[in-house]
């Protein structure tokens, strides 16, 4: 899942997860089944290329290699760093828009969001019996994003999502969670409560599977101020549903240096490199291989190839998008058959959940 | 509701928080109409003479006048202290039994489970949102249960405990919970949160009450061993379901003192105050008339008379409580009706709830 802001992980359990990743791309290529992976996103708005490259393509070719795919559009996570929802059903539907405009299959994966679903969100209870505050507090993930947020006090729903992101992928028995590095601690944390779950809980029974990270190649993409990473609010994205005109004009404004030799070096000259990054993952050659192409034509020469190779690339998707803006209900069509899919599955693990715990009456 | 250790809270709230509550007591005689109470047990088995004297008798007693009256079995409240949930379907049998029994009409009121009632405990989520990790620590009978229990680390259930009872309280509109002094600092939790999700998420619209909290003059029946709250785990008790001899071996066996001519002074002799307590409330009598009535004959003929009083007192309850447990089968139809209706009631106030955040699909 994409987290809105990034903290660091260990470099050992990062090496670890990466080993265990690699794997797990083997075992995808050779036979996916038996795998089920939980991914999704808050609802705060449309995606950008950030999100595309970084994690939305991605999901996408594990949906087509057949890993069976579920999609939590996280609507309460919107409020665990801010006080004011926003138009949230706008925000649903621009995710919407774009998850199937890039290519997520509504007949093969199921697109859900955790307010309509009770069943899942009941499971943070017993959840919450398997972890204490110590553990809640030194999630480093959480630590960053309160210091992001800007507050000077943690909110009751911050401290607690982790448990409640254990629940997303559980309830569905998700083994296959696509992260970046700063998720890891989540997925360590869901790991830790299922263990806790099956022993404390199910006598033993392995119920709730340990779900794996999987960490992928996809590179960060910073936005085009080259300084920070891609977000909405710094103004400093290109869109996915942005035309090609609108590309170009904000590819265009893009930051860059003064040195007419294109060249990739991220740690010296990261607003080159970033078009650089951003035009290799359009085109799929190299970076360096961009920059030779550019060579001494300089960073107009560069915008001018970047924004048509992301216009080329992107063109497919945003034709799919123009169509599925035009039929608003059947977005919504989309959304309820996934939240149906999404509670009928929630319903039956909490039944078992309520078995195993004897509260059944 | 009843906690499971108590704590103090400060003087002056709690002679605000009394005087609100000789107004209730007064409107309730008058005219009881609008009132809805909330209140229950976490089911760790059947209920002893403290229960029934401090709280219970007192809830038979509002519902009587014509007070709404909701009735949880707070089974998730099991786990916020222990580790191991024991036979919870037998301790909500017990537990209903002894409700029944008491004189809780399950036609009048509404008698479920937390467990059962998903839409109640997705609450939880946006309620967490409206409370600070501070505001959560702060509470100084979460702090006392956690002493009581004998843990090191606070549990991420018992620390988020009093964001669920306000769902408890909240997602029937209950706006009057009789409680002790310990649990004043979750009412105005409770308050709290109806009252920032009104300004916050309700745009002003008082959509939950705030609840009033309900003291009554309930003495605290001490253990028969005159020292500790009365509690099964201490053996100190004597159950609603015990039989009439072994009330009286119970009995016999309480803590006195030597000093044969029997006198009320609860702070120099706890013990033999104790069980002229328990035969005042019995009797309706005053303890002070009581040991006139026993004076010298020292504290077997005391244990005998309050034997015999607590008997007469608990015959009707327990001739009740013995056709009960006969028929199960209807106990089970009891919790089911009323998980029914706790649902409906839940599902109203979610949706609801869903549309004042905008999370409607």
């Amino acid at each position: 899942m994409t987290a809105p802001n990034s903290t660091s992980t260990s470099s050992t359990s990062y090496d670890t997860a990466l080993q265990r990743s690699q794997k797990i791309w083997e075992k995808i290529e050779k036979d996916p089944s038996g795998l089920r992976m939980l991914t999704g996103d808050r609802p705060t708005g449309a995606l950008h290329i950030g999100h595309w490259f970084g994690s939305l393509r991605n999901r996408v070719r594990l949906q087509d290699a057949g890993v069976e795919t579920w999609l939590i559009v996280a609507d309460y996570q919107v409020i665990t760093d801010r006080d004011v929802i926003g138009d949230i059903q706008g925000s649903v539907r621009e995710l919407l828009t774009d998850y199937l405009a890039a290519g997520i299959d509504p007949e093969r994966s199921t697109i859900f969001t955790h307010s309509a679903v009770p069943a899942l969100n009941q499971l943070l209870l017993p959840f919450l019996s398997l972890v204490t505050q110590p553990e809640l507090e030194r999630n480093p993930t959480v630590k960053a994003e309160l210091q992001a947020a800007g507050k000077s006090a943690m909110g009751g729903l911050m401290l607690t999502y982790p448990v409640h992101q254990a629940a997303d992928i559980l309830f569905c028995h998700g083994n296959l969670v696509p992260v970046g590095k700063d998720q890891l601690p989540h997925i360590e944390q869901t790991r830790v409560i299922a263990r806790r779950f099956n022993e404390r809980y199910a006598g033993g029974v392995e119920f709730f599977p340990e779900p794996d990270a999987l960490l992928s190649e996809a590179p960060t993409i910073l936005g085009l101020d080259g300084e920070h990473k891609m977000s909405k609010s710094r103004g400093n994205t290109v869109m996915l549903k942005m035309d090609e005109a609108e590309t170009l004009k904000k590819i265009k404004k893009a930051k860059t240096d003064a040195d007419r030799q294109i060249t990739f070096d991220p740690e010296g000259r990261p607003e080159v490199s970033n078009l650089l990054t951003i035009a290799s993952q359009a085109t799929g050659r190299t970076p360096e291989d961009i920059a030779e192409e550019v060579g001494d034509r300089g960073a107009g020469t560069l915008k001018i190839f970047t924004a048509e190779a992301l216009n080329a690339h992107l063109a497919p998707l945003r034709a799919r998008r123009a169509e599925l803006e035009k039929d608003p209900g059947y977005l919504m069509q989309v959304l309820r058959a996934g939240n149906e899919r999404a509670n009928a599955e929630a319903d039956a693990t909490l039944q078992k959940v309520r078995e195993f715990m004897g509260m059944v009456y």
